[in-house]
């Protein structure tokens, strides 16, 4: 039974103490009883299938997310979002998800409604993907942290890393690309919410920035096929990733401007802000696609595009109008301030 | 080659880029080269052993931590502190340990120095016990959360729970209790400083304090001995983890006060604060020591020392001269408020 604690009412997480929260609030809502496995004892024991290796990764999203300074989050979607950002990195593995953990350090004003919107969407989004929540850490903190381990297996020997591409390689991205950039972007411009655009586009974008998807099924799949040199995924945006793996390979990455499959709002937004849709697509935003290198002579998936080619050199150049110039730099620098101070640069230099 | 940055080097995280952190910093201590397995990657690939589980625990620690309140914890220590905490988790399963993920949220005024000497420690502590640093994650906070991940294996079933104690086990420590609760009340109370310990008495509690240790081997061996019903690590003080197992298990624990293996300078610091051991003992610290039951006709090892039995009924009993009444609540509560004014509250109360 879930407990389903009303937005109105105002107790916080200082009113109830932890270990209820653990036992009342946290296990029930994630399907556990307080005295099953994981939730409720020091750790969380875990099947592994057999010949497997276990595939683990670490990550945290911000607690003021761009989309919540928006007003456009709600505790629901960003406690999926949560799960979606860790269950992206295994899947860039190539891994089959197994189970999540979550790890929250919560201020003493949060209220308990927060809490459990936050859980039930962490915890919906790893069920939607058979990654249920094992265990975790709750406790204090000074400030709101929000962080969470996915684990999942790979057969012996078959993750995907973010080197070996060579010369010949085809370059690929799955999905659409650059939506989540064009939504920072719209959302903001001042001017871009007077010119604004239609309620299906703003929903599209909307969408893409406060429920990005991993691609857990395509991730595990790409890791059988055999013909996959190297992956990851697209969390600091697209320019940012392919030198990224232009450098783990030691080689250049070509890309064709005209073969990127742009998210269609993509181009409204560049419209409607001035801006170049390709550096857009390029230069910011968490996609959560999975971008990487196929041997020459493999036929991709039909979920993938094919953006370019591996040749011997380095960095990233960009094909456009028959001209390769080098890729722009952009992505996100997670120290270099505040990202809404970042993006209004973004716009005021290209805008 | 590991990079020492100096105390007189100001630079801080936000000075050089998360980037340069993970490649030029966290993975080079770690002893990873950035396109090694793990960092750099997306996720870490980990084998585990043939017919094993996995054991995973994720907890954070205090980024003021009590230790550092009194001017006595430093970066170095601190770290090794975030890598016990979480090897504790594990080992009180009974799983031996496999290796650590790094989970830290910095503020952009950490200075490159702190930062360094944490990873250094964190790194160093796994290392001894075996337990390598996979990966992990780094980003921007606005306040500092330090927590980790331990991933541990264990023969398939050998896992030992929190619950499963019968009437006519015995329970069991590990080690000496009360040391790390009476550091923290030695160095909370004013008349304590005044009224010195002589150097070793205080070298004894500042080690207790500052480095407490897992106890990784002897979790590990009492899993594979098979009479051990049920485990746990004491982290929020003895009495609180009696409550829990005697929870966990739907029976009574009856602890003979006389039985307990106090750390040696818990009873000066009764003396010069007035305070009675066993509460210091029973009401409050991490010290890190494994709790348990044994079978009844288990002979128990000789780091363990039998402080009572399993009785039908619940809750915590304490037998002091010849009568048994309840044991005093205590331990701690992780959301009810400053620890240190809590401290002072206990001396209050009690001094």
């Amino acid at each position: 039974v879930t407990p389903i604690i009303s937005a109105t009412d105002t107790r916080t997480v200082a009113d109830v103490g932890e270990k209820w929260i653990v036992s009342e609030l946290i296990a029930p809502i994630c399907g556990m009883p307080p005295s099953g496995l994981g939730i409720g004892d020091d750790a969380a024991v875990i099947d592994l299938p057999l010949g497997s290796q276990l595939v683990t990764s670490t990550d945290k999203v911000p607690e003021d997310l761009l989309a919540m300074q928006f007003g456009l989050m709600d505790p629901y979607r960003h406690g999926r979002y949560l799960a979606e950002v860790n269950l992206s990195d295994i899947s860039a593995m190539g891994a089959t998800p197994i189970g999540l953990l979550l790890c929250l350090a919560l201020p003493r004003d949060t209220t308990l409604h927060w809490l459990a919107e936050f859980v039930r969407g962490f915890s919906e989004a790893g069920r939607d993907r058979a990654a249920p929540v094992f265990g975790g850490d709750t406790g204090w903190g000074s400030a709101l942290t929000l962080s969470a381990t996915a684990l999942g297996a790979i057969a012996h020997g078959a993750a995907i890393r973010r080197h070996g591409a060579s010369p010949g390689d085809k370059v690929f991205v799955s999905g659409q690309v650059g939506g989540f950039g064009a939504a920072l972007l719209y959302w903001a411009s001042a001017s871009a919410r007077t010119k604004r655009l239609d309620e299906v586009d703003e929903g599209a974008l909307k969408e893409r920035l406060l429920e990005p998807r991993a691609r857990v099924e395509l991730g595990s799949e790409l890791a059988t096929i055999g013909t996959v040199s190297t992956m990851m995924d697209v969390t600091d945006g697209l320019g940012s990733s392919l030198r990224e793996l232009a450098t783990a390979s030691s080689a250049r990455l070509v890309i064709d401007a005209d073969a990127l499959p742009l998210f269609p709002q993509v181009l409204q937004v560049s419209r409607l802000l001035d801006l170049d849709p390709v550096e857009i697509a390029l230069g910011i935003g968490l996609d959560l696609e999975l971008l990487g290198c196929l041997r020459p002579d493999a036929e991709p998936p039909e979920e993938l595009t094919v953006i370019g080619e591996v040749i011997t050199g380095d960095g990233v150049g960009l094909l456009r109008d028959g001209v390769v110039s080098e890729a722009p730099a952009g992505g996100w620098q997670h120290f270099s301030g505040d990202a809404l101070a970042q993006l209004r640069t973004i716009l005021a230099h290209q805008g």
